[in-house]
């Protein structure tokens, strides 16, 4: 039997390319994938606070755009480079940020989800044909990848490092919530922190990671989970995922956030999970947390590179802190396992999706996240 | 049966009065253990750096002098306060800095070793008689505690939760070692890191706290154990205690350490162990650590009052950080376990010996310290 190689697909994606700049839909050719690589027919995905932030980011070298943005999908693999043989056409995937080779000292532990074989940086082409992108657009110029995904786009290429199957009971937008943002509040809860029944749980920042954070605390039985955000609108949705406790930073009076998490739990949360990216945030957290154990947990991507700075003496209290790139989850191991609890009915997915648009609104998405309306904007590609 | 109560006692006592100043052989009066107290007659100790450290540092409070330094030792109870039933007359045991009062959560807990039923803090006085001393010079006037052990005198009196019981087969000398440093290191590696076999341990400073983390990653397996030392002479004597490279950052060059340790670790040192006290070691330490899984021990009391500066995208990549008392050792529960592996002959704690001298000769034991000659100079009370 012949098979005819893969051709370059023409298909519509969302380009930027200035930093700021509305997206522009428009025509590009995705070439057919290579050794490795899978191209996917993304059929849903959504913005995550990632895509803003370097959407915005001005100052970014001139060779990151133009570029297709956008990490949390889920698609149909169409075709497949040589030699592939985890995934074949038709199968459910979600493309995710950070690789699982499967095969490195860091796949084979336990104690770690950062990938050595493919590391995780940024990148403007494929992890292993660095340089090369598979978007071209009208004009024939390259157009970038981004954090290994770029999903705004109707097909997109991607290493089969970065896929994770699909179950065929979930549906796509729930497995598309957990590419990115959930799992890296759920894996903060339950694999970074590792929360225990019983415990106190802090989250600063309650986005969509700080609600998963808490989500994750509530199934493993926290007694108090505490959120900390300026919007007040935040206490009512926290409730949904858990929130037993709410903290407005702005309705304290003199008291610190420290001196009120301190106040209600006794003298110091045993888990802080630092969801939003401020330096001044991480250290709040750190000092909210218990001495003899508390561990802080550190989720978000510091804003404006600013040192996390650490009292030596509070940490000599038996105190820790931990970092983690997607709650410490490995992406093929790990989001099966959520995928299974949505499916027993175990974790709350629904209420994240607040919004839902066509492709063709996809700056409807980037605004209502921006302006704190939306958990998470479901775009359609086929609408 | 009458049972006199016990009276006072005078012995000598060395006795600090002001910073850096020598210490005076005195005598000074040892008052009656109270309630939940012993009187110990001292049989050896040591000084360890954190005597030193107190003994040189400038602009401490007016009430700090006269103060009894010492908190490695031995000693035999001599009498105890009313309804003391855990330690009696003639019982060997080693006095603690560290509480292990067996009732709070902490104490409860396989997580803590921070005591928060006694918690540690700076005292004059006893734990619990805050303000209230058990030492008098010989014009009456009150002289002061320290690390609640005070062993630098013939008698002292020590709160029982800072009491541990020394194993008859266990020589005084050796128990003594056990009671802060020694334990400080051996717990970073064995409770705090808890090295793995075959892993890479990197520790910063080679006093008797590195050596004794060195010793710890070796009973453990550790494949590899690089000390950093700024002596050359540490090299020969880290062997003793499984070292197996070293690195003097005076003889590296251009590189860095942490690149040095990168490179003989290929990525990384899975445990990284700072051990002076320094925030910018501790930063070293921290980037020396392997991304994935990496952790970073901090044991030194920083000695400038300076923060410790964490670069956010060094963490988020599978790092952390873990500070601790006594390497997160439980006095009671732990130490003991260590006597244990000692008469099994299991750990190297002779080599830490370097010397010997009698109580007149108090001097000498800080001197050969501060000078970096000896590890640790018993000072045998009866000599």
């Amino acid at each position: 039997m012949e098979i005819n190689p893969p051709q370059s697909i023409k298909c519509k994606a969302a380009v930027c390319r200035a930093a700021g700049e509305p997206l522009q839909i428009e025509e590009v050719v995705v070439a057919p994938p290579k050794r490795h690589e899978a191209r996917l027919k993304i059929i849903c995905t959504s913005v995550c606070q990632s895509d803003v932030t370097l959407w915005r980011m001005q100052g970014l070298p001139a060779g990151f755009f133009p570029v297709i943005l956008g990490h949390e999908a889920v698609g149909v693999v169409e075709s497949v480079g040589e030699g592939v043989e985890e995934v074949s056409a038709g199968d459910v995937v979600a493309p995710v940020f950070l690789a699982e080779c499967g095969d490195c000292a860091d796949c084979s532990s336990k104690k770690s989800n950062v990938c050595s074989g493919i590391p995780f940086r940024p990148r403007q082409g494929m992890p292993r044909d660095e340089g090369a992108t598979r978007f071209t657009d009208a004009a024939g110029a390259a157009v970038n990848h981004f954090l290994n995904v770029s999903s705004f786009a109707e097909y997109t290429v991607v290493d089969v490092a970065h896929l994770v199957k699909v179950h065929p009971a979930m549906p796509p937008e729930k497995a598309s919530l957990l590419s990115c943002g959930i799992s890296t509040g759920m894996g903060a809860a339950l694999k970074a922190a590792d929360v225990e029944a019983g415990s106190t749980v802090a989250i600063f920042g309650l986005g969509t990671v700080g609600l998963a954070a808490a989500e994750g605390a509530r199934i493993r039985g926290a007694s108090k989970i505490i959120g900390v955000d300026l919007n007040p609108d935040k206490f009512e949705i926290g409730k949904k995922f858990g929130m037993t406790d709410f903290i407005n930073p702005k309705e304290i009076g003199d008291k610190s956030v420290i001196q009120v998490i301190k106040e209600m739990t006794g003298g110091g949360a045993d888990y802080c999970i630092e969801c939003i990216g401020l330096a001044s945030l991480m250290s709040d957290a750190f000092l909210s947390c218990r001495p003899g154990w508390g561990k802080t947990i550190i989720l978000g991507v510091e804003k404006h590179g600013s040192a996390f700075s650490i009292n030596p003496t509070e940490i000599l209290q038996g105190r820790s802190i931990k970092g983690c790139l997607m709650g410490g989850l490995k992406p093929k191991t790990d989001i099966p396992l959520l995928m299974q609890r949505y499916i027993n009915k175990e974790i709350n997915l629904d209420d994240f999706i607040t919004h839902e648009v066509g492709f063709s609104d996809i700056d409807k998405a980037f605004e209502l996240l921006i302006e704190g309306k939306s958990l998470r904007c479901i775009i359609w590609m086929d609408k």
